[in-house]
């Protein structure tokens, strides 16, 4: 299993293609673009859909769910949106297959055609939107505060595991409000409930900041983000959340009558994570033998593992362990007891290693006798023989403290490879020698933006929240400037 | 609120319409034959989902997802499947959009054309199942037991709000085995999964049975189902499970190495319930004053309104109110404290009487001195003043009154409209006058079963499990029969 994949050293991509597909995360399906999302991997998923979930009805928010498809037409009517959405997307066209002319399949059937085009939704806000209009009359019927767990299609033509993918699955909330003052406050709101579950679900450190003009989502005003670093010093947008002031009410025309009895354009927020979460998650903390899950995200928290002769040394040794199992169930922690007499302990410690199991139990029949057993942790690899008194006790502790270590872990590794930088020399250097974010002033045009992008690769992932005014001059163009902001190669 | 709609006598259809829109279920949307599902609505649908996915995970199953689109050659490759599913359904032919050339809008880039045509899943067979082929090596691969929550498209004609839309949400599982006995047990295991939750929580008894040779699911050796009995007299499919024996793995060439070490073509099952659902749980127990929702899916349980005159009491009522919140709350019962200014209690009464509160709880002042509350229950209307000692347990108790109330109802009811016929004008007297299930002998040809729905619009529903033998004269044609089936008209 764990055999046969590359390093990180070696070739990191390919270390990240081959943990997905060889630890049955992902793969590739007979669609272009479209992955297929295995259990394993959507067993992931399912446990941060749930936490997500539960974040936002705890911050007032329903579910609901909009269409799929959205009329052509909807995409032209907010200026800088088509911009952004409208060109790499899936287009129907007709509504009826029938058989070919030779027997032998189906083809299109040309009077099956749409008057106009639907496009596969890319992000939900104009359908939303329009649907807004009819349910927004006065002040009463706000804030709109709604959330839809859905799949997405942009036709994406570089397409990776996770990653980038042509359909992805998602988050996307869409509110409405009377002032400005409100959108703004949920949207900095949605940005700390990710970056809150960024940093104590997913142990990954991020920071937490607003995007610069060029970087923001089509039609907002403000996109905030959250952006982590990876292993390779490459940086990922974690999670984004846009005020989008008045511009989607305005193409829309989505007025409301507020308390002084006037009609005025409703304002609005958006804010979105998806399954490219699965590929932080991947990034940040595995190694060379294989996935490393945080404990708080892993499908099976603690494996149980015999090591026996017979049949007789394995009844006595499943005693003991469907006891732990039990005691540790009771703590809500999630357990697999793996008794296969067809697969050898030593391939199913690889196994689960690969697989990225926080916590691996062994029994032996000396276990037994002594009243032991033997407890390895995947984020360092350690080994200790335990006493089996309060054993539940003690894994629910360590898997707080391998929590808690990989955050630590991934926080030191963002320190090291963060850099203030402050000529453009070195600006090239660091970024071809070690990458990591780089923090250097930069003089606020897009011009210089887009010139430093050509040049490196390189792109201003965020300009942090609360960030210190200091005096410098551009890393690029030598012109003035009040505060750093973070620069990387991103994916 | 709940002012200005039909009742079930005057027009059934638009009574059901009417609920539909006016509780805030769901609404239709921009897109033709697409609804928009609201968030109360939604928030049943979750409860559903929740109570469905739990009883999939206890059986075994893991959730996956696979790709939305699906290639048009695929739909070829089961002959019988194409027939059934290939026509009537989205058809995505381009990949991009760009400016129209007088700059107003977007128009299809025709230079983006896609080689093969992807068609939005109508359902996941084909492409499940050519995935399957890369999984599945030898009898140790299986079972594959999977489920996927997902939007599948049918491109409708005549569409209405959850019953029958071009987009719905739905779970589908699609299960491998090694032989045949063990695919029929997995139908007939999920068969009673859904029979189960069709009875004891959405309170709806249901005949289980299998389905006509013309009433299969296309592709499947045997289709399984349960048939609900609505109000109107009208029969609704609740639920599909369907042996496919080797139909697919024929199609898609998926064999595996048996443990004779002899490639064998993969067994298969497939089985789903959608949105569907919801129009089955309005239908089923809703009245003339609005929704009837079975309390263990109702987004609330108990509404507690206060009575007052002024800010005074009110706060004395909220301090009653909030402990009784707080002592349901914590036997798992999701209560609503109502508390706004902005309408009065008469209003408050109908608007949760309209959405379908099992319980409304109110308070006044009187209440208070007395150490009283007064509850009514939605199904009955009744309403009983209660001492407020051990309320919460009362509350609980009241909860499973009402579901067991409205179980028993809804099967009264159909048992009243169950009839033994025996002869054609009697047959389509019934249909006529009343509705309900005919239980009749048919000669288990499909010619007679074509023709009896032609003259009368009924079908077969379902021949149920077990079936007693009978000797008899079919209804139509007076050929001999050994059994009776359920006849229905049908949503």
């Amino acid at each position: 299993m764990a055999k046969d994949f590359s390093t990180r050293a070696e070739n990191y991509a390919q270390w990240y293609n081959d943990l997905v597909i060889k630890a049955d995360l992902a793969e590739n399906s007979a669609v272009r673009g479209c992955m297929v999302i295995k259990p394993y991997g959507y067993a992931i998923w399912e446990r941060i859909q749930a936490v997500l979930d539960r974040k936002f009805k705890d911050t007032g928010h329903s579910n609901a769910y909009f269409p799929l498809f959205i009329p052509k037409s909807f995409f032209s009517k907010e200026a800088s949106h088509v911009e952004g959405f409208a060109k790499e997307c899936a287009v129907v066209t007709h509504y009826r297959l029938k058989s070919s002319p030779d027997g032998k399949g189906v083809v299109v059937d040309e009077d099956a055609k749409l008057e106009e085009e639907l496009i596969v939704r890319p992000t939900s806000e104009t359908i939303i939107w329009d649907t807004y209009r009819n349910w927004i009359k006065s002040y009463r019927d706000l804030p709109i505060l709604i959330n839809q767990w859905a799949n997405v299609v942009r036709w994406e033509m570089r397409t990776r595991l996770f990653l980038r993918t042509a359909e992805f699955l998602w988050q996307e909330g869409h509110t409405a409000h009377a002032t400005m003052e409100e959108a703004v406050k949920e949207a900095e709101t949605m940005l700390n409930v990710y970056a809150d579950f960024a940093e104590t679900w997913m142990a990954i450190p991020v920071i937490r900041g607003v995007k610069s003009p060029a970087e923001r989502f089509a039609g907002a005003i403000e996109t905030y983000a959250i952006e982590a670093l990876m292993q390779d010093g490459k940086a990922l947008q974690a999670g984004t959340s846009h005020f989008l002031g008045q511009n989607f009410a305005k193409a829309f025309d989505v007025k409301y009558l507020n308390k002084e009895n006037q009609l005025d354009y409703v304002w609005a927020t958006s804010w979105g994570v998806s399954t490219r979460l699965m590929g932080a998650l991947i990034m940040a903390h595995s190694d060379d033998h294989g996935l490393v899950i945080p404990p708080k995200l892993a499908p099976i928290q603690v494996v149980i593992v015999p090591v026996f002769k017979n049949a007789e040394q394995l009844t006595l040794i499943s005693e003991t362990a469907l006891s732990i199992k039990s005691s540790l169930e009771k703590r809500g922690i999630s357990v697999k007891y793996d008794d296969r007499d067809t697969h050898k302990p030593g391939w199913k410690f690889s196994e689960y290693e690969f697989k990225g199991v926080p916590i691996r139990v062994i029994i032996g029949p000396r276990d037994i006798e002594q009243g032991t057993v033997e407890v390895a942790r995947r984020d360092t690899l350690e080994k200790e023989v335990l006493q089996i008194t309060d054993i539940d006790i003690k894994i629910e502790h360590l898997l707080d403290q391998i929590q808690k270590n990989l955050y630590d872990r991934a926080l030191a590794f963002r320190e090291e490879n963060t850099f203030r930088v402050d000529n453009w020399e070195e600006f090239k250097k660091v970024l071809d020698e070690t990458g990591g974010f780089l923090s250097a002033h930069w003089d606020g045009t897009a011009e210089t933006e887009i010139k430093i992008k050509e040049e490196t690769k390189a792109t201003i992932r965020v300009i942090p929240l609360n960030n210190p005014r200091e005096t410098g001059k551009c890393v690029y163009s030598g012109k003035p400037s009040d505060q750093r902001v973070i620069f990387a190669r991103a994916y």
